[in-house]
């Protein structure tokens, strides 16, 4: 079958030949003397008409079967792609298959988040809710290519570990062979360690956070496109890095998934060759300024200040992307550069993509000793950390990276009002199945 | 720094230039008059004359201290690469390095495996030890290449799921907000339902076994290599894209890891365009003919026979790969096709690597009523499965795939005789750090 299987995106390129397609029954409409079956595969639909008799017979063929098809390919202005198949042969490829969960046929959703998610290996052949994973795909691939001709490495680091260092809250215990253990809410420390072995590392992997927020945005685990790398002069190294991944996703969606971002109306960003920047204190000032609210003496943004900088930029920079830097180191983790001519203040960023917080990052510690300090000025003990100390003893580079929240990226991309819809098989308080 | 930095690979195309190089202090050697020091990037080394006073002193440039080198390159035909960095003037970039674990400018490495790997963050930089990673990334990056061109779509799936189904044995438990939860072994039930979706799907992650065996083969988490194809005509379809994505894995470490594939002395295997079959059974007869065993009788190859079997392989068909098909149902999942013409008997292989088991798959079953005998003849209850088992009610094609352990190929490849050598901060039953 695969090797001689035309693709219903093929079909008007084969007219007069005849051809095998294959794939679910998507839609059956039978009308007196003339039964249109639509037939959807990986690329797209395919209209089959029968007229007569038909074996197996039509009345068999319920929706969602799988089956091939064999006959002849006829120019046809009302079939989807301009050709249908005519005279067909058809064969089951399964047995009947029992009505899905929702009609899937339907070029809307009919179902409400939670059906389609307690049904997703079923509702995500809807070409609507499938399309916001391809849309993912193309965008992993266009990271991945973009840092890989920057000359990063790919990593692969451990997702249990030992000591939930990063942060205490928000993680999942695990029995490991009758020890405790934790699941890695980021890949930071190794990454770091491997930016002394390559230089420049991503990784492009599973997190997990045991969120108790029950909310539209938040997830227990997702997928972190992080990058880390080393001998930078500054933050502003790895913003520039940060663009080129940006540039390389938006890239890879229209080349590699531009059918499905044209189904969801999704309007690809451009990224400017100089994102925006605002200082963190500077924001505050304008949006004191600005908006109807005071945010100063604030240690972050809150949603709608992140709103106000998303029109802000749009409007003075046309730029859907803007970077606010400087965050207090209130809200920063301890490794994170402090600001030597601005005390209180680190030298991190948020990237904010349509007025939302898409990613985080910035210049990390690389001495030893600032390790030492940091870890004593928050009152924690460095034993507690030796295992992540020890490389900055045997010489660490200036480095610092980022990490992008890929469903927050599709979400933000395609609009999807609850980030549930574009992640595979959220897990989050309530949901752990399917 | 990053703009204008020159990297150690491209020094040999400067020579007359004045250029900044940085990297790691690999090795000082100070001699009566003169200085050498070996600067350690990631793309290799290059080397420093200083001649006469240099500052900051030479003396408290200590090995694996970071620091970048300014200075004119000179053809030399004693330096690595054939040119060095004369009149250098040298900038620190962090404080002095303390001395490595073990010296890491040796050509060969002087430590043990457990104090590589507890030392992991630092003894990496060793090239030698580096190498099998750039191997690792170069391979999975040909693996994506090889299943993108063949229309395969990459997922991220679940790694907490809420019941060890596939398997009750080794499996993490964790507290998932106070219910049990478990660590995925494998990605496998999500694959099958994303056929359902994109058809050809495949998942670079981790999996996680809670392995109580404390062997040179056994980790708790490694990378797995998953794909799974719908609208098959049987399991050649699907080995059939095993052999490119072999082939890709290969072509990509000659392509993107060729300097580290050579420092290992790694000999790249061929992936012959038909790659030798042999059914278990055979296997089982022609091992009880002419080796000094009968396994006969066995549901499993053994090691030796694994052995005997890719000295065969090579022996008559010149390939260093090998796969056996027809394992007895026995030994295989409940989701593994039944070979109908062959009672007790499945369809699905392993693939044998230089005799070593590397990959195993198969075609699965598709049908609903298909899935309830298998669960049936095992005695467990459907309802245990419920979630996995709805897709097949709704309409599931013909399809199968294939995993293959990244640290289990590396390893083979370069000859590691523990697969910890090749793992990134391997996990197993003693170690959780760092």
């Amino acid at each position: 079958m695969t090797s001689d299987r035309v693709l219903a995106s093929e079909l008007s390129t084969r007219v007069g030949h005849d051809v095998t397609i294959a794939g679910w029954l998507h839609r059956k409409r039978q009308l007196k003397a003339v039964t249109f079956l639509i037939v959807r595969d990986a690329t797209g639909l395919a209209q089959v008409v029968l007229s007569g008799p038909a074996a197996p017979s039509a009345a068999e063929l319920t929706e969602e079967t799988p089956l091939s098809v064999t006959g002849t390919v006829a120019a046809s202005a009302r079939a989807p792609g301009g050709a249908e198949i005519v005279q067909p042969v058809i064969t089951a490829l399964s047995e009947p298959a029992e009505p899905p969960p929702f009609d899937l046929y339907r070029p809307v959703v009919t179902a409400s988040l939670p059906t389609v998610l307690d049904h997703a290996p079923t509702s995500l052949r809807h070409p609507r809710l499938r399309a916001g994973f391809a849309i993912s795909a193309a965008s992993v691939a266009g990271f991945r290519a973009a840092l890989d001709a920057a000359g990063f490495t790919e990593i692969h680091t451990p997702k249990i570990v030992g000591s939930a260092t990063e942060s205490g809250a928000n993680v999942f215990g695990l029995d490991y062979f009758g020890r405790p253990a934790f699941l890695a809410q980021s890949p930071q420390f190794y990454k770091q360690a491997m930016v002394g072995v390559f230089e420049r590392v991503y990784e492009t992997g599973p997190v997990f956070r045991a969120e108790p927020h029950d909310t539209a945005r938040h997830l227990a685990q997702y997928v972190s496109l992080d990058a880390e790398l080393g001998f930078i002069s500054g933050q502003q190294d790895v913003m520039a890095v940060l663009r080129q991944a940006l540039a390389g996703m938006v890239a890879a969606v229209a080349r590699r998934a531009g059918p499905e971002a044209d189904l969801l109306g999704v309007r690809l960003p451009e990224v400017p060759a100089e994102i925006p920047q605002i200082h963190f204190a500077q924001a505050q000032d304008l949006i004191a300024r600005e908006a109807g609210w005071d945010p100063r003496g604030e240690p972050d943004l809150s949603p709608a200040d992140e709103r106000f900088l998303g029109d802000w930029a749009l409007r003075e920079h046309g730029s859907e992307f803007c970077f606010v830097t400087g965050y207090p180191m209130a809200k920063r983790p301890f490794y994170t550069q402090h600001d030597p001519g601005r005390p209180g203040y680190s030298v991190s960023f948020d990237l904010l993509f349509r007025g939302l917080e898409l990613v985080t990052g910035g210049q990390r510690l690389h001495r030893h000793r600032d390790y030492l300090a940091a870890l004593a000025a928050r009152g924690e003990d460095p034993a507690d950390y030796a295992s992540y100390l020890e490389m900055f003893r045997h010489g660490m580079p200036p480095h610092g990276g980022f990490a992008i929240g890929l469903e927050r990226w599709t979400a933000r991309l395609t609009g999807a009002l609850n980030i549930r819809a574009v992640t595979l098989f959220p897990r989050d308080l309530h949901r752990l199945a399917p």
